[in-house]
């Protein structure tokens, strides 16, 4: 954010077209999100905070009363544009109780620039150190699965699965990875992939029913998938074929990983009480503008499911494996 | 076929167009099937029996002994068109053996007509008794998943897979089935919705990463896919992802049913010999015209996956649930 204008990629548009989208105000913002200008769970904490700090700049002052409704107004708001990633409600919360700790309208506005630079410039620290963590896990040669898309544009930066691959990268390590194209909004082939190609790092793009028989010829070595929500009994919520993958990875004796920063940990948050987020029919009946399915045909789309714990080798985390 | 003309519908065009294709003489069915106008293991078999009587029509007599060699080229090439479905090779080597026993080339003539459609009739007729077999396993409201297209698109009739679904929803039983869209080439968006539609068979559409969701929820009562190739161990050659849908069928406790007529069995083949066609990279980094993946990026196509024995419940055959 500068000057109170957020700038960010609008991943809608890759891998043809690398646009930034600016976006002046929080309701604007918010919009972005919900719309999946900006998707991926870290990135999704960050925006969020830049929004809440818009709408405080944005606050035309009566009270430190009004003050405190307007935010908490505001922190709804931002909260009701997505609602899997954890990271979403963490970040609002956070910044809103920040916020409100404020002694004048001043030091909020004031606070609104520093908190929501620092829950950005935390983000991206965090994806760094599980880069760094999550590098030993991936010995020279590896090949690695990954699902979706939790790269550095789902985060500030680095990413969540992807940053053990650029650090293996880094290290001179030769890695080599296996993208699942991510039926239906296809964010490894468009996202991944491209995030790959800009690191130079070898991949290979394969539909989702393609991963289980590499699995089973012994060409993947380890799976790392990144979280949008991790709840209090170490289940995680994420992609829609995430939990596929998982039980594929068990079955043929591989690894699999989750690779995720503290702000996707829902404490409050019971396995028994997650409701997966059905997304619209046309994302399944259509790609692009073109109808895949006779008109007539129903479809089914959830967003996200749930991988029990028991079928994850480990979470990787800014403070080690666990 | 009719008048030496063979008619079949062009399964690249639907679900948005309902085209004809007319093929003349051996070489353009054998085409039809190299390009999939034709497609599914079964139909492959009939049409490959019909290029073979086109073949013998199309001959300009010379002597018996030059039919043979004229035969024994015709077959090699119809082989030729595809790898995988057994059902086109059992077709070519029994309608050559059938036809190299002509005691005249005016026979031969007679006996390719007779033949093909003897074939194409039989083969209808295992895929009718596929349906009856197989629809005692399916019970008053129950959830079918299928993967790719097994129908009557697929076969001369009634199809594999969808046969039992068709004849449970003939004998008034309420049956609802879970199309997986099947990535890359949609065959189950495409062609097994389409036939449902046709039917009135209520049916959703679900990208390959949903099934295992569903599945973990208690959604999917059985699943049921054809077969391009049973090896002599009894493991499956089929669509893929096939395989992935097995091993999450097993996890969650479901039935996992192949349906195969005895065309599909090759008891040559051991599953340590068994080659999956790679296709070309671009039926993954492209859906239709649009590029999916960025300029740059590989990916890798398998057609197939093998999936071992132990995770079928039974194979419903013409003869019975084996």
């Amino acid at each position: 954010m500068e000057e109170g204008t957020v700038r960010m990629i609008d991943q809608r548009r890759l891998p043809c077209d690398f646009v930034i989208h600016e976006s002046r105000d929080y309701l604007s913002t918010v919009a972005c999100i919900r719309d999946m200008v900006v998707r991926g769970a870290p990135a999704i904490g960050a925006t969020a905070a830049y929004a809440m700090a818009q709408a405080v700049l944005a606050y035309d002052p009566v009270s430190m009363d009004d003050f405190q409704v307007y935010l908490t107004d505001a922190a709804r708001e931002v909260k009701s544009a997505r609602p899997t990633a954890y990271d979403l409600f963490y970040a609002v919360d956070r910044l809103t109780g920040e916020l409100l700790r404020s002694d004048s309208l001043e030091a909020a506005r004031e606070n609104a620039i520093v908190e929501s630079a620092s829950y950005a410039d935390e983000s991206a620290g965090a994806c760094k150190r599980i880069g760094e963590v999550g590098e030993k896990l991936i010995g020279d040669g590896s090949r690695v699965l990954t699902h979706c898309n939790a790269g550095a544009l789902a985060c500030v930066d680095y990413g969540t699965a992807l940053s053990p691959v650029r650090f293996a990268h880094y290290a001179g390590k030769d890695v080599r990875v296996y993208v699942d194209e991510t039926r239906p909004r296809l964010q490894g082939a468009n996202l991944t992939a491209w995030e790959l190609l800009q690191e130079g790092i070898e991949h290979y793009v394969i539909v989702d029913n393609a991963a289980g028989y590499f699995m089973s010829r012994g060409d993947i070595d380890l799976v790392i998938v990144g979280a949008d929500r991790v709840t209090r009994e170490g289940d995680v919520i994420n992609k829609i074929g995430t939990y596929e993958k998982a039980v594929l990875a068990r079955e043929n004796g591989i690894p699999f990983y989750v690779a995720a920063p503290a702000t996707t940990f829902d404490e409050s948050l019971s396995s028994r009480d997650v409701v997966i987020e059905e997304r619209t029919p046309d994302e399944v009946l259509f790609i692009g503008d073109r109808r895949i399915a006779p008109h007539g045909s129903g479809a089914r789309n959830p967003g996200f499911d749930i991988t029990p714990k028991r079928y994850v080798t480990g979470m990787i985390t800014e403070e080690g494996i666990k």
